[in-house]
């Protein structure tokens, strides 16, 4: 029964081992505290569900194979599902959630760069009525949490669709045109100007309207100062929906400054967001430094998100307003990996608190099935303990397993007569004073009490 | 942009929520103390990988449709991505790892019963040579500790292959038909005697062999009883791969007893368990009693595992002897939630530790961007804050907004502006006292420290 074919992940997926995936409880410390509520929704969707979202994006979707019954697709990001369950949910008035789960993209793939076509996000979304841009300082407050807590330098771009939106109508833009202008200035952070005229112009927007829009859009700096400048033109002030876009942006700085989050943000006019859904507040999230010792990342973005008020009401129920953050696990990954040595196969071993050995002389059995009852002891009282998977392990072998495991439990067959075990602290680095310095008898029935004080008089000396 | 069809997740597959998903936590706790690391694989494997591991549950494989590049599949179980993943990694000889995931089955859903189409695994394996059924032990030391953790009462019920097959040739079933018979055999827990018997006479078998199978395979029992019946068949102690089985069985057998897990698992000649790859040792736990005031529960085996030696080495690269278990967290969360009451809504907000509010006479602005300062305060303390998102809340909109929430921070001008904030725990259940309750005033600077001494004396009181 041979496997044909090659042995490897399909293109642009990967697999993810040990320590890699703790990164995700580090997320999960923030997004609770901000009150939120695990979701978890299928992997695919019906894919009507999906249709007509995400503008020229939508080539990307994977489809499940026609095997009989539904249509269905691979999700493609983590926002429809959620407004799709929200649809759903009408009792649901108010909700934080978050959602940590593989999104698919079929997409170029670049796994150096954390491009994958089989990625984590994670999402922390606030639906419901609020008072204006409360719940959307909230978000950037909580993108500015979650990497001060990895320790990566980030800089939050900011712009408003409906600032995008009135500033492509007063440069005359026609309002079919919106949308597919909006997703070719969003290329600006990766091609130069000249690339970006020439897709307005196959577009069919005028030359004298693609510049326009090209003198507005390469606008970018601090949110006071482009509020003032947005304010002090004349033609820009007197667009209803721009202006509805600056009130937001003046009552977001407010807030920001409150929560002292407004050093780490700009307001730059050329973010777009390819995605039809927002219809606010966008942001994206970029890599100033990782940290002086790493080499420059070439990530691009590792968080983004916005405001979309009308998606859950696209599903026909009713409508609940939306603002919501997506971070790029893997491109975070990516960033964190850069910054640590090299991994080793010892990174695949379980960080065991005791090992079990056994000792004797000539007529030594092993001692396998007491080194098992006590194994089976120690874990009913919640420690991790191991032991050689052998009948008579050598002492060399049992010392040599036991390298980095503080503490270590010994059995010898006269000791074991007299109701007695052997306990003692495993001093890494210095293997022959700990081969030598023979432990302390305890009673078997103290077992359990003594090797918790002694672990935690091990963790009360490493601190 | 309306969206046409159904507003539903696809046939078999559910969405989870809150409180649900911290059952993996429960699981987690115990498989990290047997020293598991984290694997996670991706979705959807090469079809080449997946193809003849499955024998006749092959239809239930989901194909991703074909839109150009490799053809894919997405997983059926979580043991045919371990052995990829081992086969690829040459440098792992030992390893304990396991993987909570979603799995994927076109098969019949009935979701009362927690059988549906995409659902949650959780596998502990353990690869690598070791001294026989070592780790087989402990995989069954893991189960019942599993299960001692939801306090879910089980039974193990355990076979062998090697005897099955011994037993088979002895009975007289030819070499080719040893599979199908097995497969019609492990329906037994399912069907009667006769339905199973015509299955193996539509096999091919003949009806003499029939009823001998049948005369083996319905008898089950405790370990050490069953294990001196076969030994005293004469016929049966005959036929050396049925020795090698009860060979194992019989050290198993004593390694139980010193684990002290004996008394939980029942040898069963009728488990077979459809999937071809095993070799050895295969088990099946299924519920006793979930407690005395639960609904009897039908969710059939919640957890199954067993021996695959050879699953390795089919990708022909080098083999790797592997055991291990698969949980199926689906059944455990429905049983689990039989326990329960009815879930409300209440259940889809936060656990806030702090409800961050204000107060003031006629003039009274919320003083939102003060509130927003203080939850910024907490929330960098890595404390749970809320505060209403409402720029002018009322007074009794924000006691009821607090509501279970342990400790309150109350916001005045005149206190601001003398640089103190009151703080006062929220005694739950007793809303007028409190509301009359003044609580004690704090200079702003020894907020958190404050804020902290409270919390820590809430949760002194509740114990």
């Amino acid at each position: 029964m041979a496997t044909k074919g090659s042995l490897k992940t399909p293109k642009g997926t990967r697999d993810w081992v040990g320590g890699d995936l703790l990164l995700r409880d580090d997320i999960f410390t923030v997004l609770e505290r901000h009150g939120g509520i695990a979701l978890d929704t299928p992997v695919f969707e019906l894919r009507s569900i999906l249709s007509e979202k995400y503008g020229e994006e939508s080539r990307l979707i994977y489809n499940l194979e026609d095997q009989g019954g539904e249509a269905c697709s691979l999700r493609y990001d983590l926002t429809v599902p959620f407004a799709r369950w929200l649809s759903m949910r009408s009792d649901v008035q108010h909700i934080k959630r978050y959602q940590i789960a593989k999104v698919y993209r079929r997409d170029q793939p670049a796994i150096a760069r954390g491009r994958l076509r089989e990625f984590y996000q994670c999402d922390f979304d606030i639906a419901g009525v609020y008072d204006p841009m409360i719940p959307d300082a909230e978000i950037l407050c909580i993108i500015a949490e979650v990497f001060e807590a990895f320790k990566i330098g980030v800089a939050i771009k900011l712009n408003h669709r409906k600032i995008l939106d009135g500033l492509f109508a007063v440069a005359g833009v026609p309002g079919d045109k919106i949308r597919a202008t909006s997703s070719a200035v969003d290329k600006l952070d990766k091609a130069p100007w000249d690339e970006v005229r020439k897709e307005l112009l196959d577009k069919g927007l005028l030359e004298e309207v693609a510049d326009r829009v090209g003198g507005y859009v390469q606008r970018s700096g601090g949110m006071r100062e482009m509020l003032e400048s947005l304010g002090s033109d004349a033609e820009l002030s007197a667009n209803a929906t721009l202006i509805e876009g600056v009130t937001d942006m003046k009552l977001l700085a407010s807030y920001l400054e409150a929560m002292d989050v407004i050093d780490k943000v700009s307001f730059d006019l050329s973010l777009a967001r390819g995605l039809d859904y927002y219809t606010g507040l966008i942001y994206e999230v970029v890599v100033v430094v990782a940290d002086s010792a790493s080499p420059p990342t070439q990530v691009g973005s590792i968080a983004a998100g916005g405001r979309y008020d009308d998606l859950v009401g696209m599903y026909g129920r009713r409508p609940l307003p939306c603002v919501g953050i997506s971070f790029g696990v893997d491109r975070i990954f990516t960033i964190l990996d850069a910054r640590r040595n090299k991994k080793s196969t010892s990174d695949l071993a379980g960080q065991a608190q005791v090992y079990i050995m056994a000792f004797g002389g000539k007529e030594f059995d092993g001692l396998l099935l007491e080194r098992m009852r006590v194994a089976r002891q120690l874990w009913a009282a919640g420690i991790r303990a191991e032991f050689a998977a052998k009948v008579k392990p050598k002492p060399l072998q049992q010392f040599n397993a036991s390298e980095g495991v503080p503490v270590a439990v010994m059995l010898g067959q006269d000791e074991l007569e007299a109701g007695q075990l052997r306990v003692k602290c495993l001093h890494v680095g210095d293997k022959n004073a700990a081969q030598k310095d023979k432990g302390q008898l305890v009673p078997r029935g103290n077992l359990v009490e003594e090797v918790k004080r002694l672990l935690a008089s091990t963790i009360a000396e490493k601190e």
